[in-house]
């Protein structure tokens, strides 16, 4: 409460007490929490070893009884991918984060130490401590049985508990600005919050029985299968809708971009997870990077407000500057000059804010609109050129590195415009804004006033220049456009010349003014390329954002997913057709298939052939797949797309002939 | 002479001597030139307008007697046209430009005149008196008979006189530079030689006759056949070159890449003459700019550098700094510091000439490409997204201003490259070279070495990342990619994530960089956007670039004009055939041809008839202009295309009905 009246005290505007005491300083005493943060990080360290271990172990059997299809969904440190539950791995990314934002602007990054001398090697040391403190968080969600949950909540509890202590205990540390601290560990709090709930809820679910599906939830999830009907759907309707190819007017367009900045969840669309991890990360950093800014200069400025007395004239008046000659007075105009650069700098700390929120938005837009186009093939729209999408060497470097890359280039960005909403703001109060207030200094409008000729034969030569084009030059003739007067054009295009020079040089500059802002504005978007269309490709951040889509693409296109997931279904209902048995082996079961599969009716047989055909006919792509199996039968053909999914080469070619099967019998 | 010497001793390193004597300030005195200024512009200006009526009564004549299909091309005004001479409307735009030039630094703009306080008005008069002036030097060549020429030779004579006549009288002023306005001229001079020249030679070959057939020089000449030749044959050569679709190695990739920066002419093709202009005035405009850029500063430097004197030291003791105990030694130090600083400066100048030179030739292979790819429909490559190539208001507009704007784009994109450029190379000189060489103040080096272990670590972590994607994580199998380890691959990017953030402000600052020195140096070129694909519509500049190429190509399409050509050329020959008589009216002669027309046999009616469908059933855009005469024949289908060319209405009909029977009888 009593920040929120000093807040209060800070923006009125400072004429009433032109000369306010000193504040005095708060010294911060050193504060020593209860929970010892030594003390809990070696703890924390121990249980977290002693937890990996246990997981591999738990692993390892896991992996024995589950060595089918799906292995690799189960697999401990499989978090990526697409089957795991994405709030948990958003909100460890979310503490690494500002784990990581801690440890660059802290003078002791490491708890172990005190040492601010080798900070250097204390952060590298950090910088990879801290993700192993907190992998054990992310990897008992992996586990998905009891045990996993049970230990994820003791430690997330752990975690959440002794952050809060701590920060309850000390409250305010003499870092940066005395509630510094605090407020950085806001997103910390709220992720661990997240994951001490998460984890007791999902163990919950798991006594209720609906955790035994989770393993094969991916595929067997309707997403996908809702995925494929939405896109049929829609293409039905839109082709009774695209038969009207009016140009769009000016409102409808005007709503159409602002509604391309809004992102609104649709039914059948989920992010990738390493996007919607992308995309919580971005926001803390946006969080995070704002709380530096404000807090780091702000209250210095304040300060040095509070600090000016009637020295500043002499300090002045030694660089022949006399603001006025009563000393009280020179007071209160530097008071209230520092006070206008105060506000501007808070101006613009909040407009790049809002800008990079409204960025983010747009890009979510524009993210779900390039997957999309690229999972129906429209490449050529979404990279302007025509690519080949698949896995690659820097594709995969690039998608390993999407996310961190995202949260620098909206710390840089922030930066640079905080910076130069800065200059603009102050340049347009100190020119525009006070001299109209105050009537004086008027230096800048009186200059573009002294110019009113120059102004006024631009703005004629232009005038004259449309309005002639547009009756004299122009002549509609049945619904086309020609021209005609070419003669008076050439003569007028030759007149104005010189004219259009001086027009040039204000287009150039209002052309370097727009390129500047733009580049400015989304410098912390990866999404798009900053340069020209024809060198897009020498932008780093868009070059690494065109790779990781296409990592995305090829690994989790929903509709290939969907197919899968129709193949194991019809698979499950045959094998349990076939056998009854649910609990045997799944090993044995696949053998006992691939004798089954042998004594198959040569109508059948035939059947498949022709659809194995048909398949290759309309997937060419996949043709190349099959030269690997050019000894073996010509039933494999759905190796190529399946054997992503599996591990056991042994298994090869037991499986697609399953699956197969199971879509000849559908 | 004396110029050389002083530029040799002034760029010798300033070693030798520590205290160089005080050059003493040269003083210019006033110089009346000879040929008075103002009187010579007062008889130039009075032999213009009573030339410019001479003109208009000749042009009044002579449209009597040609009132025939390319009327338009003998009007006097009509100097833009592709039937014109190039080279005189660019030696009179580059006239105009350098006296536009003039009129802007000189503190006297115009020669009425040496009152320079109301300067503002007096040159936005000349901005309008000097294209006025120089324009019978234009118009002279448009006539196409032996009175222009010589008309033209006399006035670019005295006008080539005069100046040079005033340059060897006065060739040092007092404005910026003593031969600034020598050096100035000279582009001036060349283009008012090239004139006095081209007439006498135009005039000499109007007596051998060559000149009678200049009127439809356009339409006649061979350009447009060789063209359509040369296209039709570069078809059937690609045809069989483009079977071989392997990528391009590296060596070849930069070969094309050096080859697309140097422009080389290609026989079939020739540039619109708007186009040329632009190039001959960007370049005047580059030359200048240099001229005025280095003038306007080194001189001033230069005299600073030559009167520092050991008073130096006090005034650096002033401000804390002690360079040395000796006041000599701190002579030698400031006059070597500013001395790099002149370097640095005339560096910037040069790079950014060179700069400037290169992406001028740069532009012209794109403007042929560009130009060519519309020629041939290909206009999604060129915008981006398709278009209706046709007139209209803002196309007309820009089209009409597109020279100056390059001229301006160009002046302004040089100013900032040299700022930019300076700064950069100052910061190089100062903060590495300069240590480098006298290993004192290693200071960034001092920075980047003590942070080896940061450096370290990103290198492992990216040589790491590489090493893995390519060895663990991507399996070949029968030639496709895949990935495989996919539970490594997640720990792996988890584990560097705060490392890639690290990776990532790196990357965010190499991303600054790169868009901020590309949009830099190619601020001058209105052919690439600086923007965002998405958003290139809001660059002024190549939105005024992409208009340009509408109208440029709507008007001048070198198959259009290779048809009309070809149809011309058939009517002749069939009049040629049918009269025998060459001298007549051609206003009778197409009469009588109407008339014979109706006689025509209903064979041949029938096949025109055919010949006619099938040009509409290919020319789908066609059907459009037809409209007009719906209650006509069937046969006037020429007219949309002809029409631009011939002003008479009433003659409207007569002349594709025509142009058909000659299409039809070939």
């Amino acid at each position: 409460s009593t920040m929120d009246k000093d807040a209060l005290v800070d923006y009125e505007y400072p004429d009433l007490d032109p000369l306010p005491s000193k504040i005095e300083t708060e010294t911060i005493p050193p504060c020593d929490p209860t929970a010892d943060d030594m003390l809990y990080h070696i703890c924390i360290t121990a249980i977290s070893v002693s937890l990996t271990s246990v997981h591999f172990s738990l692993t390892q059997h896991y992996t024995d009884v589950t060595k089918h299809l799906l292995i690799c969904s189960l697999s401990p440190v499989n978090f990526l991918d697409h089957t795991q539950h994405k709030g948990l791995a958003v909100a460890v990314f979310g503490v690494l984060l500002c784990k990581l934002w801690g440890l660059l602007i802290s003078t002791n990054p490491l708890p172990f130490t005190t040492d601010s001398t080798n900070k250097q090697n204390w952060v590298i040391l950090g910088v990879f401590y801290y993700p192993a403190l907190y992998y054990p968080l992310l990897a008992c969600g992996t586990l998905h049985n009891k045990v996993g949950y049970v230990l994820g909540s003791l430690l997330s509890w752990t975690h959440f508990g002794v952050l809060v202590w701590q920060k309850i205990d000390c409250p305010k540390t003499p870092l940066i600005h005395k509630h510094y601290s605090l407020f950085s560990s806001l997103p910390q709090i709220a992720c661990l919050a997240f994951l001490s709930f998460q984890y007791p809820l999902l163990l919950f679910k798991g006594f209720k029985g609906a955790e035994r599906t989770n393993a094969t939830e991916d595929l067997s999830s309707s997403y996908y299968r809702d995925y494929v009907k939405t896109i049929l759907y829609e293409k039905m309707s839109s082709k009774v809708s695209t038969s009207s190819t009016d140009k769009p007017k000016l409102p409808q367009r005007v709503t159409d971009a602002v509604r391309s900045y809004i992102y609104t969840p649709e039914e059948a669309f989920r992010f990738p997870l390493k996007l919607a991890i992308s995309c919580v990360v971005s926001f803390i950093t946006l969080y995070q990077m704002g709380l530096v800014l404000i807090s780091a200069v702000v209250p210095t400025m304040q300060k040095a407000r509070f600090g000016v007395d009637e020295d500043i004239a002499n300090v002045l008046a030694g660089f022949q500057i006399i603001l006025s000659p009563d000393r009280k007075e020179v007071v209160r105009i530097v008071v209230y000059y520092m006070w206008c650069v105060e506000v501007c700098y808070i101006s613009a700390m909040t407009l790049s804010c809002l800008v990079n929120l409204v960025l983010l938005m747009r890009s979510m837009v524009l993210h779900r609109s390039n997957l999309k186009g690229l999972y129906r093939g429209d490449i050529y729209n979404v990279y302007n050129c025509q690519r080949t999408i698949r896995a690659s060497r820097p594709a995969l470097v690039c998608w390993m590195g999407y996310t961190s890359f995202t949260a620098a280039h909206i710390c840089i960005g922030m930066i640079i415009q905080t910076l130069v909403f800065f200059l603009c703001l102050m340049v347009a109060v100190f020119l525009i804004i006070i001299p109209i207030l105050h009537r004086q200094n008027l230096i800048l409008f009186q200059i573009v006033l002294s110019m009113w000729p120059f102004w006024l034969m631009i703005l004629l030569a232009v005038v004259l220049q449309h309005i002639t084009a547009r009756f004299c030059f122009i002549k509609k003739t049945a619904g086309t456009r020609d021209l005609t007067n070419r003669g008076n054009l050439f003569l007028l295009t030759y007149l104005l010349f010189p004219v259009n020079v001086l027009i040039g040089v204000l287009l150039a500059i209002w052309r370097m003014i727009i390129t500047a802002l733009f580049n400015i504005v989304h410098m912390g978007r990866m999404d798009i390329g900053l340069l020209n269309r024809n060198v897009e490709a020498f932008d780093p951040a868009y070059r690494c954002y065109a790779h990781y889509l296409k990592i995305e693409v090829s690994q989790s296109h929903p509709v290939m997913k969907a197919f899968c997931g129709i193949l194991l279904q019809s698979l499950g209902q045959e094998s349990k057709a076939a056998q009854k048995s649910r609990d045997a082996e799944e090993g044995i079961q696949l053998v006992q298939q691939e004798k089954k599969l042998h004594k198959v009716s040569s109508a059948k047989r035939a059947r498949m052939h022709w659809q194995l055909l048909y398949t290759l006919v309309n997937n060419p792509s996949l043709v190349g797949t099959r030269k690997h199996f050019q000894l073996q039968t010509a039933d494999n053909f759905l190796n190529g797309s399946l054997n992503r999914t599996s591990k056991q080469g042994s298994k090869k070619e037991a499986i697609p002939k399953e699956a197969e099967a199971a879509a000849a019998s559908n």
